[in-house]
């Protein structure tokens, strides 16, 4: 399971002040902590800076790149700050996220073509949001033949469905995890990934509900997801929700995690 | 979802206890707990009573529906049992269970063929347990069609895969909950049940485990559980699955559990 740490995105005020001090204690204390709680990527999201976004993504990632020992997840839709943060970031970057949409298919396509480089799929087209499991995979068909055709390898390629929230209708959830299902077995050696916190949306305990959708979609196969690697059940629900799927050798992680007093909340 | 109650177990020293000495007041208060927690079925085992398991289970049936209008759970692997339970059992009992073990077989289905029954079959041979889903459908396609021919309604029939615990074996897991959604896909209309503890035998922390994959069998189709519906977690894990699954309109029931305080552990 590939975890992807969502915490340093600029929408959160304390990230936002941190970016605009330049402060770069608040930025790497929080690339630390996820990473020591198991994040294989770090997100950096500076999007809410309109015409500084280049410059400040560029500083966190040699910012966070300084402080820990993983690549980032470069998170903006906007081709010239996510050349920006590549030009200083080492190791494989993952670009967080090409869609559908044609005037973003076509910015983030010549970026990704032949690179070195994982790149999350988003399923939105410019027809708008996807809610049924063949509206899904109408877009991921285009998105991954499109990807594919450009040299990048399979393997690299991380398919969101796009969780929408199961309380506006109520087979929101089940069209998203068949999804994943879908893709899982029709493209093999892809990877699906993404954030499941919309699936919550106008519901009460969120945190439960959330948790639960993230143990069902690693049921129907999902090997990625973009979470708060420091929240505690989460982390335990997906590390039990693994050695339960035969991914966990003599789950062993599983024991690990347990000694290390992962699952006392 | 059907959820059966699985606390009235003479393998339970208090409930054995109450059994020997014919004490109405606690087996009537396991009983009224269960329902009063969302229990649609009672199960009622006597089996530790060599020689007295047909009376004793003909007790308890009484017993528990003096108490509470739901229907029993009759467990046990014994004919005579059975039908000494079903002799006094009002509405329509489940019978847990027939498996394709001749001895076995061949003592259930009389009772059961052509009755209003519904009827647990158990995915477990002469042969020995079932280890990968080619095996458990092998077995659930004999159970299914001889019972079939038997006059029983195929929604009236709830496979049990049997789990394993994935301690012994890392696919012990992944092959159990494949066999699921393979056995729900088959068989349009039929059911799926079991108990779900055996998976976390030999592991730490037990309890979540089996909740966690209690969420991940209801992805994969799951739509009956032989547990202690008393569990809080467990029972919040099932009741936010569904809501999760499209089975919960308007995730009503959701809500009310939420307001009834259902997620406050």
């Amino acid at each position: 399971m590939i975890i992807v740490g969502e915490l340093i995105n600029a929408s959160r005020k304390s990230v936002a002040a941190a970016i605009e001090n330049q402060d770069p204690a608040v930025i790497q204390k929080i690339a630390a902590d996820q990473a020591e709680a198991g994040a294989h990527y770090v997100d950096v999201n500076a999007g809410v800076f309109v015409g500084r976004e280049a410059d400040y993504l560029k500083w966190l990632v040699t910012t966070v790149q300084a402080a820990v020992d993983v690549p980032c997840s470069i998170d903006s839709p906007d081709p010239k700050a996510i050349e920006a943060a590549l030009s200083v970031h080492r190791g494989t970057a993952m670009i967080n996220s090409i869609s559908l949409e044609k005037e973003r298919y076509d910015a983030i396509l010549p970026i990704v073509a032949g690179a070195d480089l994982k790149v999350v799929a988003l399923c939105m087209s410019d027809e708008g949001m996807p809610k049924t499991v063949d509206d899904r995979m109408a877009i991921a068909d285009k998105l991954v033949n499109g990807l594919l055709r450009n040299n990048v390898a399979l393997e690299n390629i991380y398919v969101d469905p796009l969780v929408q929230p199961v309380a506006t209708r109520d087979d929101f959830g089940i069209e998203f995890l068949k999804a994943i299902e879908k893709i899982m077995t029709t493209y093999e050696g892809i990877h699906t990934l993404c954030g499941l916190s919309n699936i919550s949306f106008g519901l009460p305990e969120r945190k439960f509900l959330n948790q639960t959708f993230m143990t069902m979609a690693i049921a129907k196969g999902l090997d990625g997801a973009i979470v708060n690697p420091l929240d505690s059940k989460m982390m335990a629900s997906i590390i039990a929700a693994e050695a339960l799927m035969g991914k966990d050798e003599f789950c062993m992680n599983y024991l690990t995690a347990f000694r290390a007093k992962k699952f006392e909340f």
